[in-house]
C-alpha cells in the first residue's frame, strides 16, 4: 500500500513540533437548508466554528435502556476477544472499551445507520460515509487518571492513513455526563489548526515522544496557544445526549471520580472520498478493528 | 512516645474496611454570636453540615500578588531542600509542593496568623490552634493525573497521631479555581463518617492497600455510600478565595488539563488540646515538616 497523495498534515516526522493551518473545510456541504437535512443551518455553523455540536437528550430513555442492555450482553459474551476488542486500562475486571461494535452487534449496527448519527455526518461531510472505527468506551469508576489532550485525526492520519480532515465522530452518552465523571473536554476552534507532533523520522511509530508521553501527544506551547484562543468547554447533560465532533478538535478528559462507570457509544464516520491509504508516519497500518479497511458505506451495511 | 488515649478512629488495623460514626463535634464552639467572631452563625452551621466553607474572593488582588511574589522567591531559593520540603510528582522541573512555609517565610508566617484563617479555625475548634502542617501545593499544568479520594484525618491520625477530629484546614487560592484546572472536590456531609481503611495489622504503615493504592485509601463501597448521601461539589472562584474544611471531609481532585499551573497555600490548624501523640497505626511518626511536633500556638509565632 502506498500513499497516493501529498502529505498535507505532516506529523511525527521531525524533532520539533509545529502548528499548521487546516487546509480542508470543516463543513463540506451547503449551509442553507437542503432537502432531507438532519442539521439546521445554525447547527452547521456552530459545528464549523467550534468543531463540535452538543445535542442534549437526543435519544429517549427507552432507546438508551436498550443500548445499555445490549452493552451488558456484549460484556458477558465469552467470545469477546481480550486481545483485539478490549483494552484494560488497569488491573480491574472493569470493561473499558469494546471495539468493532457495528460488526459485533446488530443493535449497534442499526444505531450507526440511525440518521441522527449517520445522516448528520453525511450532511457535514457532503458525501456518503463509512465507519473507520466504532467502540463503546467505559470510563471506569473511581479512577484518578484522565486522558491527555489529543487530536484524533493526528493518529488516524499518521497511523491509519486518512489523508484529509473529512471525518466526523459521533458519541452517544449512555450515562449522564457531569462535572465529576470525566466529561469530554474540548478546545473550541482548535480543529482549524493542525498540531504537528514530534516523532520518529524513521516512521516506525513505536518510540515515545518527549517526557514519556505517547507519540502524537501535542506539545505544551501549542496547547497553550489553542487554549488562549478558544478556552475549554466540557458539555454535560443526560444520557441520550449526542456529541458530534470534528476529527481534529483538541480533546481530553478528566478523571471519573464518581463511584459509577460512565459509558459512551462512539462511531467514527469517514467520508468515502477520504478512504484510508498507507499510514503517513508508521510502517504499517493499525489493525482493522481500530482503523477499518472496509469502506462499505454505512447506508449499505 | 506512647498513645495516651483509646483509639476512637481505628484504621489500617484490619483487612476489612469499616464505617464509623464520628464521635467528635465539627464545630466545637458556640454558634451564636460571640465577641470577636470571625465567622457568622450561618457560616458555622454550613461548616458543620457540609464539612467545609467556601469564601469567594476573601483576599484582595494586591495580597495575592504579594503571596505569588513570595512563592516565586521561595521557588528560586537554592536552599530549598529537595528531599524534605519538595516532592516531585513527575519528572518535570515544576515545583509541586513546598512544606513548612510558616517557618521558611515571614510572609507565610504572617498569613497563618491572619485572623481570616487562624481566628476562623480558633472559632470552629473553640481553642487556640497550632500548625500541624503548612505547604504550598502547585498542581502542575497539562497533567492528566488527579488525586484520589481521601480523608486527611485518616492519615494524620494513623501516621501522625492526632487523636481526635479537631483540626481545620485553610486553603487560599493563589490562582483562579475553575472546572478545568483540578478543583478540590468534596463530598458534603462525609466528614460525619470515619472510613476505616484496610491496612497492615502489624502497624508498620509501609505496605500497600488493595489494588496498588496507598494505605489510607478508602474503599469503593464506602465512597459510594458517602456520595449517595451528599453528592460531590467542587467550589470554584477567583484567586484570593478561601476554603475552610474539616480534617475528615472526603476530598479528591481531578486533573489540571489547562496549560497553567495552579497554586494554593494550605495551613492545617490543629487544636492545642488535640496535640499529636504517637501514631495510631505506624511505627514512628512522619517527619516534622509534614506532621509538626512543635505545638506553639499560632498566636505566639
Amino acid at each position: 500500500m502506498t500513499t497516493t497523495g501529498k502529505d498535507l498534515y505532516p506529523s511525527r516526522v521531525s524533532s520539533e513540533p509545529n502548528r499548521l493551518m487546516r487546509v480542508d473545510p470543516v463543513v463540506w456541504g451547503a449551509f442553507d437548508a437542503v432537502p432531507d437535512a438532519q442539521l439546521t443551518q445554525e447547527q452547521l455553523e456552530n459545528f464549523r466554528d467550534d468543531g463540535f455540536l452538543w445535542l442534549e437528550g437526543l435519544f429517549g430513555q427507552d432507546e438508551i435502556e436498550s443500548f445499555n442492555t445490549e452493552l451488558q450482553r456484549m460484556a458477558r459474551d465469552p467470545e469477546l476477544p481480550e486481545s483485539e476488542t478490549s483494552v484494560a486500562e488497569d488491573a480491574t475486571d472493569t470493561l473499558n472499551v469494546v471495539f468493532d461494535i457495528h460488526r459485533r452487534s446488530t443493535a449497534f449496527k442499526e444505531l450507526a445507520k440511525d440518521r441522527r448519527l449517520a445522516h448528520a455526518a453525511r450532511q457535514i461531510l457532503n458525501s456518503d460515509v463509512y465507519i473507520h472505527q466504532s467502540r463503546i468506551d467505559v470510563k471506569p469508576a473511581l479512577h484518578e487518571a484522565g486522558v491527555f489532550w489529543r487530536s484524533d485525526f493526528e493518529t488516524w492520519h499518521t497511523e491509519d492513513g486518512l489523508p484529509r480532515c473529512r471525518t466526523v465522530c459521533a458519541l452517544v452518552a449512555l450515562d449522564e455526563i457531569n462535572e465529576f465523571n470525566g466529561p469530554v473536554m474540548m478546545m473550541p476552534g482548535s480543529h482549524k489548526t493542525f498540531v504537528s507532533c514530534v516523532g520518529d523520522p524513521e516512521g516506525n511509530g513505536q518510540v515515545e515522544a518527549a517526557g514519556g508521553m505517547p507519540l502524537g501527544t501535542p506539545d505544551a506551547e501549542n496547547l497553550k496557544h489553542l487554549m488562549e484562543d478558544g478556552g475549554i468547554v466540557a458539555p454535560k447533560g443526560p444520557a441520550g445526549s449526542l456529541l458530534l465532533f470534528d476529527c481534529n478538535v483538541m480533546q481530553a478528559s478528566a478523571s471519573n471520580l464518581t463511584p459509577y462507570p460512565r459509558a459512551s457509544v462512539v462511531y467514527v464516520f469517514n467520508s468515502v472520498e477520504n478512504a484510508a491509504e498507507a499510514p503517513f508516519a508508521a510502517r504499517s497500518p493499525r489493525p482493522d478493528y481500530v482503523g477499518s479497511r472496509d469502506f462499505t458505506p454505512v447506508s449499505q451495511l
